[in-house]
């Protein structure tokens, strides 16, 4: 047996691996020390009471005879993927069948997963900074790849290929800058992709946090997107669910990758929990909806809190309105990681090292507003000290 | 963009697609048609209380500020996996460390995904009959396949491959043939691999099912396989998951692809369910494993139901013992599919045409043991009218 040399090469220390190990090694050299956690990205407020009565009722469902259920659909129960259309598409004026709507574990699975469509050879393009998932996705494959800049010189807006690539990843609201994408500035991604015969893999994730009624939630708002776009789509940053795994993928027949795309699934998933369904499907009830909002709102506000505070603090700051991350510069003579250290050894407040989603990103951290409330204000306090 | 042309040119119609699919136009031209279904390996009882009420204590938590969870470790929670080398694996003299079991959403995934590990160029073996996503994944990627096929003639055992091949997947006890290997069996297809540097991906999704101490319920009982075998394993079958998803694999370090498959998960796998991780821990609590117990007897003896009754209706019939599947003989002058057909037809019983396991499951169909055992002892009734 051989193994995939291009797997086997990637370096160890996925980011967010790399940063749960050095705080927990700071953790036991300082057992006393309380370390604020801003880093990673996931949520701390606790599942809204309407999914957890939905869940609860799944649960109860599971144990009884008349009610119990096996083997789901692989591509999910067809009254979650028709409320997915209910509330996501058409009222936004977005056309899709039930059968273009694929319920998967997280958008996790299916950012990763999606790439077994494509042909090795084909060229990828990444925004550099950006999730680490889109590149080491692309190299596990071997797949040559192609950064995209994000700087401060070009506003944090990426510049369309220099290059013809054939797949593109973009993620809008952006993680971890906290840009959005006019809807001209989608267009012309869009445009791209239909000139280029390209794929653009929409990482739509954070789509609950846009404020304006200007930015588009879903890449379908752009005319002709549906031909050369598949949107990625997740409940763990609106509803909570980052440990209750439920997302969903659209994959449009006019891509001419939805059949494949469900053998795809119908041959290497079995299918999402049931309860999660459940669970999802209440994000789509009128209280749901209203728990969910409280919730996005309040990461908001907390987003509002530490844009803010860094500023006063000094620091050049960037995102928050959007999206629920800041991109902040590090002081002078710092680089990412080593900024990292100092916050962790002098105030015990953990961020992310901007170092860590891409070269662009040396010279930057990434705050989550999805840490608690306090903790944000006493972060910012003890910077303040710094 | 280029598609994956190995995927592009799968012939479509996942095989328990096209029964759902046959069944459901029949169900629609006789709707008032009592259809029996002895042919998906659903699993029919409900959850075990012990489980139901862990999964309600997980949701409880998941609404609480104090107790929520959000992510979980990609390869799950220490205590699942610690419980797992406790009761699976340490009573039974093996030994493995925490980090070589990996939590997942089910064996479905991780039977497909595991092949990321490997060169594209590995030559694969597959048993004939068998379960079709190993040699769907295979040809998915392109990679070359060589069936070794398991025949009345050769007793449903198959023989070592005649040629080098680098992957082997094994599945005991075996679906659709309803088979086990004795311990000096499994012990040459160690040998096997040992000696030409393969490596066996163990499917143990039916564990459960043995009834003899003699049989091996794990490929590590025998001695050199962890470095040469990874074990897939599911509580589908045991527990009653098939909707509530999750199981288990093990990468023993030995075999020099734990690193690698860990970096795989960390980057295209966001973790596990915690409620369904909390229900399978209640899988081990003394209550749990009673209430399985149960359940798993009494699948047992619908497959010994089963089992006789074909064989007093004069059918040729096999398995059914250490499994829950029984390999039937189709009458003379019949396909598997056409026999399917007069089946569904004449009778209203559901079954899985052999021939859609591989070339030697023509002429053979799978009944299933986890079908409701009122809807056995009709479908045999039925069958006896035929």
């Amino acid at each position: 047996m051989n193994v995939n040399t291009h797997l086997q090469q990637m370096k160890s220390g996925y980011l967010f691996t790399e940063i749960v190990n050095r705080t927990k090694a700071y953790q036991e050299e300082h057992p006393d020390a309380e370390i604020l956690r801003l880093g990673v990205g996931d949520i701390t407020r606790p599942l809204p009471a309407p999914i957890v009565e939905a869940m609860h009722r799944a649960v109860e469902e599971m144990g009884q005879p008349d009610t119990f259920r096996g083997y789901g659909l692989e591509n999910g129960y067809a009254w979650l993927r028709q409320a997915i259309l209910d509330n996501e598409y058409t009222p936004r004026g977005i056309d899709l069948t039930l059968d273009e709507v694929f319920i998967s574990d997280g958008a996790g699975s299916d950012l990763g997963n999606l790439s077994e469509l494509f042909d090795v050879r084909n060229t990828v393009a990444v925004l550099d900074p950006s999730y680490p998932a889109y590149e080491d996705t692309t190299l596990m494959a071997g797949r040559p790849i192609v950064f995209l800049p994000c700087t401060v010189e070009n506003n944090f807006v990426p510049e369309l290929p220099k290059v013809r690539v054939d797949i593109i990843y973009l993620c809008y609201p952006n993680n971890p800058l906290g840009t959005v994408l006019t809807r001209e500035q989608m267009a012309q991604w869009v445009r791209y992709a239909r000139e280029n015969k390209s794929i653009i893999i929409f990482d739509a994730a954070y789509e609950a946090f846009i404020q304006s009624p200007d930015i588009p939630h879903s890449i379908y708002e752009i005319p002709g997107a549906k031909e050369v776009a598949i949107e990625v789509c997740s409940y763990s940053k609106s509803a909570g669910f980052t440990g209750v795994r439920c997302g969903y993928t659209v994959v449009p027949k006019a891509t001419g990758l939805q059949a494949m795309w469900l053998r795809r699934q119908c041959t290497k998933y079995n299918g999402t929990s049931y309860i999660s369904q459940r669970g999802a499907m209440a994000a789509y009830t009128p209280e749901g909806k209203a728990a969910i909002r409280t919730n996005i709102t309040y990461y908001q506000q907390t987003a509002q809190l530490l844009l803010n505070g860094l500023r006063q603090l000094g620091y050049e700051a960037y995102g928050g309105v959007h999206a629920p991350y800041i991109w902040c510069r590090v002081p002078q003579g710092y680089t990412s990681w080593s900024f990292f250290d100092l916050l962790l050894d002098r105030c015990q407040v953990v961020c992310t090292p901007g170092a860590g989603f891409g070269p662009s990103g040396e010279g930057y951290v990434r705050f989550s507003a999805f840490s608690k409330r306090e903790d944000c204000i006493e972060a910012l306090e003890r910077m303040e000290q710094l």
